[in-house]
């Protein structure tokens, strides 16, 4: 028998309540000849929110992308941390979130809206989506102004959402909204009925890309 | 019993061969809980070749995908067909080929290259990337100078992919290579092989996503 | 005697009332050398307000086109429906009035605002600008949100107009302000004396510049 | 009777002969109610081929408009000198050949070429083109190297254009060809001929816009 | 011993007292190696407003700077007037404040906002932004709607200045700013101080690149 | 005494030649008022030609940055590692050479090429190039193919510069060369000498902008 083929998607933080969450939201996308691992990134600080945070997590993302040698991994970070030296590591596909949903957006509507965490983090995104060549794309990105946690976990994360997803929509013409964080992809379907315009969970969106890379091998 | 979910996957051409070739392709994503149903457009000419090809599969195009309903649809042809009018007549994902292809390719390498049945057909592919706003990732596009039909079928096919991919890869500085057309399925695998950078059939990419879309609803 | 040179326009809508609107509107361009015959497409509907109205009337269209056999063509709906077919169709000019719109509008100002009807045309619009790669012109685009027929003749139309002008001027720093319809062809005067910036009416501007390619054959 | 509409067209440079081809480029565009006036500029060197001549032009350029008071103007060189200060000293429309004649292939082609005459011409024209926001549609710019007056009236000129448009067309991939300077106007019609795709005369391209501008008023 | 080094920082208005504010922002930069000599041109007009201001002094501007013969000419005004024509007189480096004051905004932060002095000059300023091929990174400019000299003297300067640059951090999302005019020198610390992003004044940024290219010879 | 000001100037790479050859190329740009210490990263590997180079000096070069708190840091690597990290990490200037490189080339000429050591490395400066927005005016980007240390060292990497420098100069339409290497800096006065065209160390441009910043403070 054939070893099984399987995906490693790495949530880069070490909040395993975060990995629970991917878990979840993965699970729709399960099929029975491709596995997909979540793995939590032990040395990953608590949650990723600056530019010190993506680069502390790189070089052990690479090592663990080494090591675990699947047949292709996804990076569950909206920082895309690590891509391009874990592509280097690896002849097999490597994807980063941040990537695979502002593409997969591209698929469904003319421009897309983003959901940011905190403003600060919009700048480095900004840089992400010029560097894709994508941004003329860009309708617009706004933040929740809310923390990785708070955005978990929080009560009124789903409600501060869809405000910012209406805004994205109505003021800056969105026709469909990635969520910019790993974090928020319980609220996805909810988003998506409230707001009327496709919604991205980007790790759903990167594992099905995976999904279809590995199956063609 | 719930209804089975399914994605329709339209070849707009007439030649059942070519759709034959397809369900070949299609045939290692396949699962268990989503089908996969490729159909020929009985309306359609044997190969879509010009823009008057393009404009007379539209509507009968939209008419199949009204009417079969499915959970999502690939429109399977390079000039994506009918893209924009089958979106509007369905909420449901309704996903283009070439634009699945090129996104995928954004996805693995820095800048892509395309393999074109026919120069003629290169301002067209240069129209859809403009519109796409992802032109400035394209390395180079490149044509085999055959016909539909001798592609699908001829034995010098892969001869000349492989030349024009080295061309794509050593003068234009291709990370990855887009198969321009539906009809070149069959030559994935060992054009990738001789290559040695990914090499993307662009049905089997859409087709990666819609179940993707299709999977977490 | 050598047989007169003609110009074709046609309204790809059955409403002989908009054709009408033309013919007055092209008056002024007459020259006694080259006919500017204007023709309603009987095969069209009533407005072209939907992707399918565009889709629609694009192989009728290719079809007259090449039954008239005209020096030069021009397409009189801002959606530039069959643009691509019909220059696939004959050597002669075919000239779209949203492209010849645009293009008038950038040899008088630096950034232009476009007036849309309706706010659901926009996104067709902006794939538009970003295939012809001249967006990063584009100060804005705004709706009147009234539908063609109310826009071709309701009272308020000139009113609605007006006010949309001015936020594209003030607000988006428009210079000059592209009619987005070729049912507004009798406001163009009143528009610009009011706004005080040029007013394009694209089917004047594409028939100007059919004349220039007839005139120097 | 009302005083006739007047379409001025100023040749900057001071070589007499440069006008009369103007003259004979502009005359199939000629209509009996307005008139087209070609002017050499008394104040121009006898060619423009570098920056300094460009910039000794503008000031005199300005003052001929200002005091003729057309009701359009078009400036005949392809550097398009003076062209923003002229549009400030004057609420008519003032065109520039450059502008134009790239503005008008871009309603005939998908990309364009242009043939320059100097090398050293082409960043000054990649300049324009980036400010004009329309540089992604260029195919290629190429130089015949011959001096302004060789290109007027060398015997040779149309023999270089040719093969320069062919490496344009078949090198680069332009659909179409702008004459980058208002002396080759003569050689328009051989070209076009020889080549197999539009080529565009911009001095008449100009012209053939501000008709239209003059003409609705 | 030999002839000491010099950069040439020409004001091209007639302002004794904005050369004055010039070598007063430049004291800082001063080193014992290279002089700084700051000129008055004296064909200038009290002020650059307009675009015929601009041309008027592009020729005296050209002259001045052959004439002078410094190691390195900075032209000390915001619409950089002569750039062009004075880089092909000389073939030691002559440097515009805009293009260096935006190149060095650029080495700041992601986006950058300017501060003009009337709305007038905004879309020159966004021409030479697209003819740098850097408009991508502008993240809004705003007008102070005052003259060149209540800018220079008058006591609200400052207080404008800060509620422009505020609108242009928060709304714009600007992470730096650059100083739209060189009369705005004297401000440049305290507008700084109460943005808390970086602010550019143009003048500096050019003498700091020109004072480089001269030592390095 | 007020402590003196310092710019630091870190070879992430622990080749101490490298180091060296830097304070060399910098001793022209010596001011008595500022100091420039060049220091070379402990952590680094003997040359960075990776991704894994890139990264692994990153949180060594952030660390440094913040503990020798010098007014203003150039990061002396072509790959700007850690900018964004060490940026994040202090209020006071950090610059990359890539980016002044560039930016610095920009000020000299319409389009640049690039000189790198490996073509491998081109797709990361490409990616560098987008991201910062600039694209549009590289004219080519072509390698020595040689390693770090036979650049720094070796008697025909002059002889190798000269002949990738005319391809760019002459193929490419480069009107200014950037060195993509802070080892090369020993050449920029023969190749500049043998190419005729401005030629940019990038060490000495971002050094010069620093001193700049750190002189107006």
């Amino acid at each position: 028998m054939p070893a099984a083929r399987r995906i490693l998607v790495i949530n880069p933080n070490s909040n395993d309540a975060v990995t629970r969450g991917l878990e979840a939201a993965l699970a729709p996308l399960a099929r029975p000849d491709i596995a997909i691992a979540c793995r939590t990134l032990a040395e990953g600080p608590f949650g990723i929110e600056t530019q010190a945070d993506v680069e502390r997590v790189t070089l052990p993302l690479r090592d663990l992308v080494v090591r675990e040698a699947a047949d292709a991994t996804v990076i569950a970070c909206y920082s895309d941390p690590g891509l391009h030296v874990c592509r280097e590591a690896t002849p097999r596909p490597v994807l980063g979130i941040a990537e695979c949903g502002v593409l997969t957006a591209l698929a469904r509507a003319d421009r897309f809206g983003v959901i940011a965490i905190r403003a600060r983090s919009i700048p480095r995104h900004l840089r992400q989506l010029r560097q894709m060549a994508v941004i003329d794309r860009l309708a617009g990105e706004r933040a929740l102004e809310m923390s990785v946690a708070e955005t978990a976990g929080g009560r009124d994360t789903l409600a501060r959402m869809i405000a910012v997803g209406r805004d994205l929509r109505d003021r800056d013409g969105a026709g469909a909204v990635v969520m910019g964080c790993a974090g928020m992809a319980a609220h996805r379907r909810a988003l998506e009925d409230e707001l009327g315009v496709p919604v991205i969970d980007p790790t759903q969106a990167a594992v099905a890309m995976a999904l279809g890379l590995v199956a063609v091998g």
